[in-house]
C-alpha cells in the first residue's frame, strides 16, 4: 500500500493491513493489489471531473467462488467494502471504479472460463471474466453454431454487460433476457444457484428455463448489490441463414417522429425482429469522422453546438438526411424478403425516404456490420474536442411514440445549444415498446470548465427529464444516486424495498454499496460523500 | 362465524372477532367472508384428499390497493395470515385454499378493472381480478388489435395465471415473460411500483420497459409470498395477419425421442415460433373421450393402467399415431408457407410422420383452436374414473433431448403402471429450451382408496424425479414443501435466501405462509402441520 492509497471509510490503517494480510491468505499476496500503479489501473478513465474521488484502497483477483466466498467473509469481519467487477469495462459509467472512495475493486477477470457451450440446447454457462472475445472463440471452436451480441469494444465481460442491462443487437434484444440461471455468493458467504440450479445432484436444466419453482431472483442481482455472481447461463442465437443490414434515412429536421412512428409497428409485431439504432444528424456527423481518428476541428471551428444549418449542408453534401435508422434482421432469406417488402412498404409512405440494405449469407464470413464478432476500436467520439476524452450519458427511458420521443429530443437539444456542446444523440431501441434516448456529451478531461460543464448539463438534463416524468435506465457511478432519485414513487419506495432486502443480505454493508443508489442502513451516512 | 371454522393457528376466538370486525371497518361487512358457504367456495375443489385440511377461516374481498394496505397492517396487529387470490382458478394446484388452515383469504376478485389497453404500444394494466373473458371483451371493445394467450377455462385471473407461470400459447410463451411493471402491496402497508412505474410524477413507462433503473422485482413477486400485486402489466400480442394450426403425429410408441429431437431446432430457431403440446398415446385417447363427456368404463373395464395394445389399437382404429404434437404459428400467410415447408422436410425424414395443417386470416372469425379467445368447458378428464373428480399434476421440468424425454417418461409410466393409474401425460413446451413433462393423474374423489393412492403415486414420482435431478415448476398447496425440497443445492440456500427476504419484508410471515414451500421464521412452525 502507498501513502496515497484511501483507506475504506470508518477502517483503521492496522485493521485494513490486517485484511490485506488476510485477503492475501485466500489469493495469495500477488492478487492483493495495492501499488499506486494497479491502483491507478481501476480508475475511471472517462471520469466526469475528479477520478481519485472513486479511488479504490486496493483490488483483489479471486479466481474461485469458494475464494469470493472467504473473502466476504472476511471483509465483513473488518466492515470493508467490496466493489465487484467482472472484467471493469463498464464504459462511460465508471469503468471499474467503486462509487464508494476507499472500496476495495474485487475483480473477477481471472475467473474467465467458459463452464460449458451447448450447441443442442442454445446456451453457454460462464464466469464473469469471460469476455466477448473468450465467448465468440469458444462458440467458433464448437463450430460457431452459435452467435452472441457483442458490444463495441469486445473486452467487457458477458456477464458484467448483462448484469448492467447492456443492449443486445440480435432477436434475442437487451441481454439481460438472455440471463438463465446464476450462482451467485451472498454478502454472508453463502452460495445460491438460482432457477433449476437449486436442483441438486444430477439436475441438467439450470440453463434452459427461467423460472425454477418458487421466486424468481436472477434480476434482482442485476444493477444491485446483493450478491457476487461467479456464473450465469447465457441464452445464445442458432445461427441464422442469412442476415440483411437495414440503412434508412429521412431527410428533414422534422422527421424524427415520422421516423420513430414507421418503426413503432414494424417492431411491435416482429417484422423488425431486432432492436434498431436512430442517430441524430451530429452522430450521423461525428461518427464516421470520430472512426478515421478526426476530431471537430477539422471541420469547425466556432464555439458552442455546430449549427443546425451547418451540420443540414455537412450531411446533404455526402447526399445523407438528416435522420438514420440501422438495424439488422435475422431469417432465411426468403424470410428477409417478406420483411423487406414490408418495411419499404411503410417507409414508401415517407416522403424523402431512402431505404438501402445488403445481406449476409451462412457459410460467408463474419462481417462487421453483423456485430456477432467482437472487435477493438477506440469509443468513437471520445476525442471529439481534443483528448484524453470522456463523455457522460443521458439515458431516459421513452416509449416509441414520435411526439414523445420528439419532446425528449428537443428539450435535450435546447439544453445541449444553452450548454454549448454539439449535440451527439443516438436512440438505443430496446425492445418492442422502449427507447433509450441517449444524448452523449463528450469533452475533454484537461479541460476543467469544459469537464465542469459537461457534468453540469448531466445533472441539468436529469432534472428537466424527471419534471417531465422521464427516468433513465443505468448511470454512471457519479450520478447514481441523482438517477435513484427520478424513481420516487410514493416517497422512494423502490427504494426503501431494496434498502429493505440489502439489509437482510448484507447488514454490514460490504458490497458495493451506493451501487445504482442502494447504500442500506450500514452505509448510509457515506452517500453523497465520495470524499 | 360458524361453530366449524377454524381459527388461525395461534390467534384466540377472541382476537380473531376483533380482527374480523376492524378487516369489516375497511372492506364493509358484507365482504367479511365467515358464513360455512361462504368458506366452503374457497375449499379446494379438486382436493386430493381432505379439502379441510386447507380450510380458511374467513375470506375478505377488498376493492382498492388502499384498501389491501389497510387490510395487511391490521393482520400484522392480530398475527392472522392472508392468503391472497386473484380469482382463486389456480385449479389442479389448490384452487382458492391456503396451505395453512385457518389463513383468511384475500379474495381480489372484486379489483377487476382493465386501466388500459394500449393499442399503439401492445400492452395492459390490469387488476388482480380481471380474467379472461374481462381482458378479452376489454380488448375487443377496441378493435380486437391485441391478443391475449388464454387457458382453458378461461375464468382464470389474468394476473394469477402469469404469477403461477401458466404457460401462454401464442410466441409470447409462459405468461410471466409479459410481465411489464407491477404495483405491490408489501406486508408492512407499504406500496411499491416497480420498473419505470417508480418514476413520478408524468410516467408514461411503467409498461414498456421492464428493467427500469437498479434491481428489478417483478419476478421476485412470482410464486411467492412476498407481497400482494395490486396491478401488472401484461405485453400483448399484435393480431397476426395469419395463424397456422399444426397437428402432426407419428405412429409408433417408440417414437417419442425422434418427435422431441426433430422439434427442438425448429423451436430453437423460432421456425416454429409458438409453444407446442406434446401428447401421449393415453392423453390422446382421453382427451377426446372427456370433451365428449365420456368416462373410463365406455371403453375399457378392466382394472390398473389400460395395456397399451388396448391403446395403441384404440388409436389406430381412428387413423391415429401414438405420439401427436399439436401448436400454432403466427405469421404473415407467406411466412407461414416458409415456415410449414421447413417443418414438412424435417419431418419428412421421421418415418410414418402425418402433418395436418389449416390456417385463419386476418378479418375470418376467430376459431376455437386458436387459443385466443376464452371459453368455459369442464376441465378435461377430470371425472375420467366417475365424479366428482379430482387430479394430481407432477411437473418436472426437462430439457427437449429425446433420450432424457424418453427417460423421463419412461419412469412415469413405470409407476402409473404399478400404481394402477390410466397414463395421462402432456408434455408442455415452455420456451425453446424447455418442456414440462406433465403427467396427470386424475381419481374419484369419493373412492378413498383411489385418492389415497393418487397422493401417494405423486410422492414416489416427486422422489423418483428428485434423485435423477427433476425438478417441478409448479405444486399442490398439498405438496409445496415436497417440492421445495427437491432444489437441494447447498444444503437449500435457495429457501434460505428466500427465508431471509421473507423475513425482511414480512416479519410476521402474515402473507401467504408456505406457499412454495417459503415460511419465514414467524410461520415454520406450522410447516407440515396443516391441521
Amino acid at each position: 500500500m502507498t501513502a496515497s492509497a484511501p483507506l475504506p471509510p470508518g477502517v483503521s490503517a492496522a485493521d485494513f493491513n490486517q485484511a490485506l494480510k488476510e485477503f492475501a491468505g485466500v489469493v495469495g499476496h500477488d492478487w492483493v493489489l495495492t501499488s499506486e500503479e494497479d491502483r491507478h489501473t481501476y480508475l475511471d478513465a472517462f471520469a466526469p471531473g475528479d477520478a481519485d474521488k472513486h479511488a479504490c484502497s486496493a483490488a483483489l483477483a479471486p479466481t474461485t467462488a469458494e475464494e469470493v466466498q472467504a473473502l466476504v467473509k472476511i471483509a465483513n469481519r473488518h466492515r470493508i467494502p467490496l466493489w465487484p467487477v467482472s472484467t471493469g469495462r463498464n464504459l462511460a459509467y465508471g469503468g471499474s471504479a467503486p462509487v464508494l472512495r476507499g472500496s476495495v475493486v474485487l475483480d473477477l477477470k481471472r475467473m474467465n472460463r467458459v463452464l460449458e457451450v451447448n450447441n443442442e440446447l442454445g446456451y453457454a454457462l460462464v464466469e464473469p471474466g469471460v469476455n466477448f472475445f473468450d465467448l465468440f472463440e469458444a462458440l467458433q471452436a464448437q463450430g460457431g453454431k452459435l452467435w452472441i451480441s457483442t458490444p463495441a469494444p469486445g473486452w467487457g465481460s458477458v456477464i458484467g454487460n448483462a448484469l448492467e442491462h447492456g443492449v443486445g443487437y440480435t432477436p434475442y434484444g437487451v441481454n439481460a433476457n438472455s440471463i438463465c440461471g446464476m450462482e451467485v455468493v451472498l454478502a454472508n458467504g453463502d452460495v445460491v444457484r438460482t432457477g433449476m440450479g437449486g436442483v441438486n445432484p444430477g439436475g441438467q436444466e439450470w440453463q434452459v428455463f427461467k423460472y425454477g419453482y418458487g421466486p424468481v431472483w436472477d434480476l434482482m442481482f442485476t444493477q444491485s448489490n446483493f450478491g457476487v455472481v461467479t456464473k450465469m447461463g447465457i441464452w445464445l442465437l442458432p445461427e441464422p441463414e442469412a442476415v440483411a443490414n437495414f440503412a434508412i434515412s429521412l431527410p428533414d429536421m422534422g422527421d424524427l417522429p415520422v421516423m420513430v412512428d414507421t418503426l413503432r409497428p414494424l417492431r411491435l409485431d416482429d417484422t423488425i425482429n431486432a432492436p434498431y439504432t436512430i442517430t441524430n444528424p451530429y452522430r450521423s456527423i461525428m461518427d464516421p469522422m470520430s472512426a478515421q481518428g478526426k476530431t471537430r476541428s477539422t471541420i469547425y471551428k466556432g464555439p458552442g453546438c455546430m449549427p443546425l444549418d451547418f451540420v443540414e449542408q455537412t450531411l446533404r453534401s455526402r447526399g445523407e438526411g438528416m435522420w438514420n435508422v440501422g438495424f439488422n434482421l435475422f431469417d432465411s432469406d426468403k424470410g428477409l424478403d417478406l420483411r423487406e417488402a414490408k418495411i419499404r412498404a411503410a417507409f414508401d409512405k415517407v416522403p424523402g425516404a431512402k431505404v438501402k440494405t445488403m445481406r449476409w449469407h451462412r457459410g460467408e464470413p463474419l462481417a462487421g456490420w453483423m456485430r456477432v464478432s467482437p472487435v477493438l476500436f477506440p469509443l468513437a467520439g471520445v476525442d471529439w474536442y481534443g483528448g484524453p476524452g470522456g463523455h457522460i450519458n443521458y439515458a431516459p427511458v421513452v416509449a416509441p411514440i414520435g411526439s414523445r420521443i420528439a419532446e425528449v429530443y428537443d428539450m435535450v437539444y435546447r439544453r445541449y445549444v444553452e450548454f454549448g456542446f454539439d449535440c451527439y444523440c443516438g436512440f438505443l431501441n430496446i425492445g418492442g415498446r422502449a427507447i433509450v434516448v441517449n444524448p452523449c456529451t463528450f469533452f475533454n478531461r484537461e479541460d476543467a470548465e469544459m469537464t465542469r460543464r459537461a457534468r453540469e448539463l448531466a445533472r441539468v438534463l436529469y432534472k428537466d427529464g424527471a419534471a417531465k416524468g422521464f427516468g433513465d435506465y443505468r448511470a454512471h457511478i457519479s450520478f447514481m444516486d441523482d438517477v435513484a432519485d427520478m424513481y420516487g414513487y410514493n416517497d422512494h419506495a423502490a427504494r426503501r424495498l431494496g434498502d429493505k432486502v440489502k439489509d437482510a443480505l448484507d447488514p454490514n454493508g460490504i458490497l458495493a454499496p451506493g451501487k445504482q443508489g442502494l447504500w442500506g442502513s450500514a452505509q448510509r451516512v457515506h452517500k453523497g460523500k465520495p470524499a
